[in-house]
């Protein structure tokens, strides 16, 4: 939009080291290095492998990477600058960050003068030297090197003039690039402007041709996407963040939204528009391997990013998406997805069949009649939003395509709990093909061994629901304000091991609504393994 | 810092209208009025009720606010403008939104052409007149209103003069706030600042004194944080947004990082000190009753904004907060927490203690043995964040003042179903005073019948569990991913009609863990009502 047509953006991602700072994240080396290959088949040009002076992990991730390269990105390795009062070739971190065998190197350094002389607890000429020599040393090993100025933007609050010369040193000493970071994350976009337009007007000859700047963001003040944009509106080149912007605290410049604002709204060039495509899936794939729930608020890439509610909104969304969406989902590998609720429309019916694959028109009396019982449920205290394989049921069962795969007689569930112990039992009856199966089956609670005796009961005729297996559960009370004798609403995903499918319940009594959701997601995973079945895929 | 000392920002919740929107939120009345009263010891001066055209439930709400009004802040309604072809006031829409009988009311209306003649289908003259006419209605009506411009930023880049009409037929009939909405989320800070600035430099003199403006942000390209800075530093004075970010999509400005950013680092003021102080403990409350996880990387207020990790940093941080924390968490009712370490739990728990009254110090034994059975019970699944009540009695235990009122030898539950009946049955043994008691009730469902059993029990001995009953009741799976197996934590409110207490109980059997919360619950209950006793509220 702003017309800064195709000038190169070089995203620099640290998902695989600063990323693995953010608590509950524990990254083994195959971990890392899936991520990697799937950041370059991104496009992402400069990926940071880890710190191999701090973690000794990490050296064994560059070497892996020897023997199997990238196809085209580089692969950063990260250090500090030299121990204070040592020579650089004798300090054992930069041996560990040369053994790594990069082209390219990160080296961060203090700028704020207080970090010097209250953290590293040294003079600010040595901090200046530290950051020269060590520059200097790596250059003289064949490397080329990128520096970080950690706390950049602190720093330069409180004392600009120490602040630029530890820039000095590092450009003296040859960085090709160099970065402002947010270590804190407490600057908002207009001081981040401020400050990188005046640092670059001070240096701008200084560094000549070949100085490049790049932007290093945290989220503390919720801005980070924002800083890091404001930061290449000034000049900057490059962008440091990582994917879903995991990292300490409340996380880095997150490079799934800063990418396509960048690229979508501001006609940067970061990624090929191919690649981008790729954004969405990289995102759950990263998500996957942190064994983190994706957010599925995520701008761009989350699942509720395309998300449309309402009758009138989804008839206009479909006329012209782009009165309702910011961007097309497509550009960055999401999709619209249409959400059955409260005040399901027609269109919504509509939209949502052809989602499955089911031909409906808006003239068919079946689509009335299913727009009146899904009006019905709702009432009841369904909700279809969440629980796709459900409403995909009820959608067959008014058009007379739900096929009897088994009949349920009832069931009996029994729980006790005395000294020291605790039982859950379950009973269950089911007619199928004509015949009465009665079994029986415990857990470590009421549904699971409901489940199990239900599994227990089918297996004989569909051997397939071994397979089978509940990934999730959730329970949500529909009017907390009557207590215990409120309704229960039960969603259950379950899974064949590939796919997933969501399913609901709903009853006064909690262990029925979640037998009602245990065995619509085993019907529902009978029913989508018939070859002939053209099924939606709810996960 | 920026020396805008003073200046006064409104802030304008909609968690209870924009964020219920969200995928998965859904609150009943009752958790809508426990939300406002919140906002409202929180001070914030606007809280957006609902919409009670297009939400019948809504209505209810405005009334039940009648009967028991905030404090302080001002709830509003919102509502669309009348219908094409109709007049304002045979609009039954509009007659809701009177009838919710709020002083405010806010109004929205379409500024993007494209919106106005492809949503609405109407000329973009009746539009104007849609705006005007329904404005100046409600101010006949002894209403004051604020615009909403919805679409503001798209349909001001599209037809820039049409858009401004829009505006001037709002001014015109007599609103007193125009907010700039960029409903879909699209636009960037540097875009959101440069209309604002062109906008209020053209209308500046339109208005008069008394006309003010505000933004209402999305975080579909997550800048609602910075876009609603962007807009406050051009010179408005209205914020809207939503505690912890809830909305459709990707959700709203969240006020939870809004608000801190502007009066901490920018000098604004938006809340009293002292209940800024609250915030941290209003994002975890509404978190809980939207029935969602709180975001441990949120900003601010998470979990995770201020946990510090290794060994320097620690110390350093310790030393000198300020050069790695960009506010001091206490600011906004956080701490700092040192990972691997139990310092940020010790002060947690002596501040918990002084809330209650209890009187503990930090060289107690005592204190020492709470946090560690604190911890092993955080562990266990256990928060005591919105159970109040169990943290105190867990409290008294350690000190050896809890007394015993019961003691419980188990219970059996039964739930049945079979063609065309359901039935749930609790047995519960119990013995007061040496003497042992079994009683059995049914109830509508397996958690409904124990808290029956329970109370038959015991109300001879305590008459007055005869006015207990449970006013809430919720659940949560701790570990959704192992299904049925994972954990579940309930929480249950408890009322003996003047106060409010919340209990907690964790066990991988939902029954076990509702026994558990209702148990507690009946305790405290009993425990509060001791005349000399000198106990929490908690609701």
């Amino acid at each position: 939009m702003s017309g800064q047509s195709s000038k190169r953006i070089w995203i620099y991602d640290t998902t695989l080291r600063d990323g693995s700072q953010a608590e509950g994240i524990s990254l083994s080396i195959e971990d890392k290095l899936r991520i990697a290959r799937r950041l370059d088949e991104l496009g992402i040009p400069f990926i940071e492998g880890g710190w191999p002076g701090a973690n000794p992990k990490d050296v064994q991730f560059f070497w892996r990477l020897k023997d199997e390269p990238l196809q085209q990105a580089q692969v950063v390795a990260f250090c500090s600058t030299r121990r204070p009062g040592k020579k650089a070739a004798d300090d054992p971190m930069l041996q560990e960050i040369l053994s790594a065998g990069t082209e390219w190197v990160t080296i961060f350094g203090k700028s704020w003068d207080l970090h010097v002389t209250e953290g590293l607890q040294t003079s600010l000429e040595e901090n200046l030297a530290m950051i020269g020599e060590t520059i200097a040393y790596l250059k003289s090993c064949g490397r080329r090197v990128i520096y970080d100025a950690e706390h950049w933007f602190d720093g330069y609050r409180h004392n600009r003039d120490y602040a630029v010369q530890t820039l000095d040193a590092a450009i003296a000493a040859g960085a090709e690039w160099l970065v402002f970071c947010d270590t804190n994350g407490g600057t908002l976009p207009h001081e981040i402007a401020r400050i990188c337009r005046e640092v670059m007007d001070r240096l701008g000859d200084r560094g000549g041709e070949d100085l490049k700047f790049g932007i290093h963001t945290h989220n503390d003040s919720e801005t980070a996407v924002a800083n890091a944009i404001a930061a290449v509106l000034e000049g900057v080149e490059m962008v440091q963040g990582t994917i879903d912007g995991y990292g300490e605290r409340c996380g880095n410049a997150n490079l799934c939204s800063a990418i396509p604002n960048l690229q979508l709204k501001l006609g940067y060039h970061c990624l090929d528009p191919q690649r981008l495509q790729k954004l969405t899936e990289t995102s759950r794939f990263v998500s996957e391997i942190a064994n983190l729930a994706p957010d599925s608020r995520a701008p761009f890439v989350g699942l509720s990013a395309f998300a449309h509610k309402g009758g009138i909104h989804v008839s206009a969304v479909q006329r012209n998406p782009l009165t309702y969406e910011h961007i097309s989902p497509e550009a960055v590998g999401n999709h619209r997805r249409i959400v059955i609720s409260e005040q399901a429309g027609m269109s919504n019916v509509l939209a949502k069949a052809r989602n499955f694959g089911i031909d409906l028109h808006k003239n068919d009396p079946t689509c009335r009649q299913l727009l009146q019982k899904l009006k019905e449920m709702e009432n009841e205290g369904y909700q279809f939003e969440a629980a796709e394989a459900s409403f995909e049921l009820l959608m067959r069962e008014v058009m007379g395509d739900r096929p009897d795969l088994f009949e349920l007689q009832g069931f009996k569930v029994h729980c006790d709990r005395g000294p020291g112990m605790t039982h859950a039992w379950a009973t269950v009856k089911v007619t199928v093909e004509g015949q009465n199966i009665l079994e029986a089956a415990e857990g470590n609670g009421p549904v699971s061994a409901l489940d199990a005796a239900l599994r227990k009961a089918l297996v004989t005729f569909y051997p397939r629901v071994s397979d089978f297996h509940l990934t999730d559960y959730k329970v949500r009370i529909i009017d907390g304000s009557s207590g215990t004798s409120a309704k229960t609403r039960v969603l259950v995903e379950s899974s064949n091991g590939v796919d997933r499918w969501s399913t609901v319940g709903v009853s006064t009594n909690i262990i029925d609504a979640s037998y009602q959701a245990i065995v619509e997601g085993l019907e529902y995973g009978l029913l989508r393994q018939r070859p002939s079945e053209k099924v939606a895929v709810t996960a």
